[in-house]
């Protein structure tokens, strides 16, 4: 298989149609405006016959269609540029959290088509029956994506915790899960989308990572560095260098919530003390503004806390002060070690951030030893709490831009 | 300009021929045993008339050279295998550090043939002397190189502080400069390197940054993720991730030493308080164990405080055990956020090891949430103290095996 990000080594026959298609199509995407099939080959440097059957291949297998022709502007056909379809491939992006689960359908354009959150504490069922669920929304999903003619490509599952190459989750401490083998619990029923080769039909991601994938995805364009960081119940970080997520080398990167704050300080649900999740995890938010045990779910909790703060209640706003302290401690620590120029909150943290901001600042030019002369961005996420499963669907098809030939040769 | 790295859109005909020599002296660098012409053409896949023309051009410009022959296994004539060449370009590796500068000469094949370190206490020196120095020692190491036929392509000089895209160092507060101008400094004598075109004659980077890449290339071959920590009177880090250096958006990563481990913590000369430094610091380590003052170079009272441990003098014992804490609380934090399988020890830690080492595993341990089932190895440095002049050099070889038409095409 020759991927587009991989060295060619020496091209060899086969592999070129597959290495123009995917050339041609990401010209297309990446295209301010519709391009037409001689700015795709002065572009490409491939010749105009090379490009119109590439073309060809990728409207007859509804990647690309054709915009509305434009003016004539001189002698010859009118020019018709292409655009990415939104008839075609899709991606399904699943998310599943401590108390909602989430389902949304992106097309190959990158518009969302379809978001459906279903709110339930999923704390007391057992992961079986929380996955079973999942299918029934997923089900949903799929039926609704049929009717609008759209064909999902593959899934992307996120969950609160450690997941390994298998699908496997190791750890979701705040769900309770610990070796839960999510494929083969989700994939009892019908298969949910089609075979095509290079997309898995399931990936279970750790939802920091999908949330940052989702977040770049809804961002500006280019190759942006960033670390998302998702306050819920736990506390997660998604690491986007140069556009690409960053994994670790197990794929276990992103634990921001278990950095020391202070080494011998509350205790933590991981066993150790003094994590960041002890400060500013939602519940220890909530304690300190006097919310807990309201027994609100935790979205209608955060909410309650904005509302308060707004009104300038004193236990909130202090509240808010020291949670933003701590994060901010965290975060100096983060910008130092990677350089990152922008810092997102997301998830919870995302209404908050009026309050949480101005704290996160203050410790961030008060620590990071190059904030004098290259500040720092700290912003609310662009889509908060759906970041995951937009992100989710749109690596799936990420996959499908990255390696059209795989789609093209699916069986009918 | 075409890298082996990046993709190549449409391979035109004009850097064919120099992707074709990248690709082919790449193969020869990576191979176990010398590759014959004939396997070169089978592991690239190019023609062997083209593999005999690209081999004719990197011998007749010293970057290959034919090994002995091997005995002939059947007709035709022996096959005599390539190997990288000794007598051609070499990288120049420079360091200026708190207490010592060094210079060290790499060639093509990875192997170190110059290697001086000089101490003396920068402190007092205004920076435009210490680069005068430093100048007196890079001359030193050319006439040296030059007597064994070795051409300098290029130079890295490793600082300990940060490092703008254009050699001006931002700032080093351990040599207490601010925005020094190092190549014009240092630029003022005769030119030290050939001009190569992609070979930039004198890069100027962080002590940490290349202190990693020492480390990288001195290890195991691969593509290995691991985050160096070099302790000195300043405390850097060098994140290996891939096999690639990690600069961070803006140059500036691993400022491990201002992680803090108290947000209350005792003061840091970076101004805010409680930074890693101010627990594992050279000065502070040695304060600990009772050899602050002995007005001893570093090195020296590094060596003498091992030899204490060694005795089990128990200040020694509880300095140590105390940094590792410390050392081990930071790096649990870098690991969570990471997924590093591996930590090095490096600089001034690397001789403490024996003594770091088990403070620092326990605390990752107790706090990285994958450590149960995925464990981490910490392990001393393999080239300590000289870790960033080996890696400064290095770097330059690697652009070089990266992009060898520059060096083919350079003014006779």
């Amino acid at each position: 298989m020759t991927r587009p990000d991989a060295p060619p080594g020496a091209v060899r026959q086969g592999s070129l149609r597959e290495w123009n298609l995917a050339v041609v199509l990401g010209r297309i995407a990446a295209a301010d405006r519709p391009p037409s099939r001689a700015e795709l080959a002065a572009g490409t440097g491939l010749t105009r016959a090379t490009v119109s059957a590439v073309v060809e291949d990728l409207l007859a297998g509804r990647l690309v269609t054709e915009a509305e022709p434009t003016p004539r502007t001189g002698a010859g056909r009118p020019s018709r540029g292409l655009v990415l379809a939104t008839d075609g491939p899709a991606g399904l992006g699943l998310e599943i959290n401590v108390d909602y689960l989430a389902a949304c359908v992106v097309d190959l354009a990158g518009r969302v088509r379809h978001h459906t959150v279903r709110r339930a504490d999923l704390r007391p069922l057992s992961a079986a029956e929380a996955l079973a669920r999942l299918a029934d929304l997923a089900a949903h999903a799929r039926a609704d994506a049929t009717r609008e003619g759209l064909t999902l490509a593959g899934a992307a599952l996120a969950v609160p915790g450690l997941v390994d190459d298998a699908g496997l989750v190791r750890l979701a401490p705040n769900l309770g899960w610990r070796d839960v083998p999510v494929p083969a619990l989700l994939g009892k029923g019908p298969p949910l989308t089609a075979h095509v080769d290079g997309v898995p039909p399931l990936v279970v991601d750790n939802e920091a990572n999908l949330a940052a994938l989702g977040e770049l995805h809804a961002g500006p364009a280019g190759r942006p560095s960033f670390l998302h960081i998702s306050g819920e119940v736990g506390i997660g970080a998604g690491i986007v260098l140069d556009g690409a997520l960053y994994r670790g080398a197990r794929g276990w990167s992103g634990e921001i919530g278990h950095l020391p704050i202070r080494p011998d300080g509350p205790p933590c649900r991981c066993g150790s003390r003094g994590c960041l999740e002890t400060y500013t995890g939602q519940e220890a938010i909530l304690a300190a503004a006097g919310l807990a045990g309201a027994d609100l779910p935790a979205d209608t909790a955060t909410t309650r806390l904005a509302e308060l703060a707004g009104a300038g209640d004193p236990a909130a706003l202090r509240a808010l002060a020291g949670a933003g302290t701590a994060l901010g401690v965290a975060l100096a620590g983060v910008v130092n070690l990677l350089d990152l120029d922008t810092v997102v909150l997301g998830g919870g943290y995302a209404p908050l951030a009026p309050w949480l901001r101005p704290p996160v600042l203050a410790e961030i030019s008060r620590r990071v030893l190059t904030a004098a002369w290259s500040p720092v961005t700290v912003r609310p996420a662009t889509l908060g709490a759906a970041a995951a499963a937009v992100g989710g669907a749109g690596s799936v098809v990420r996959r499908i831009l990255a390696r059209p030939a795989g789609w093209l040769a699916r069986p009918a």
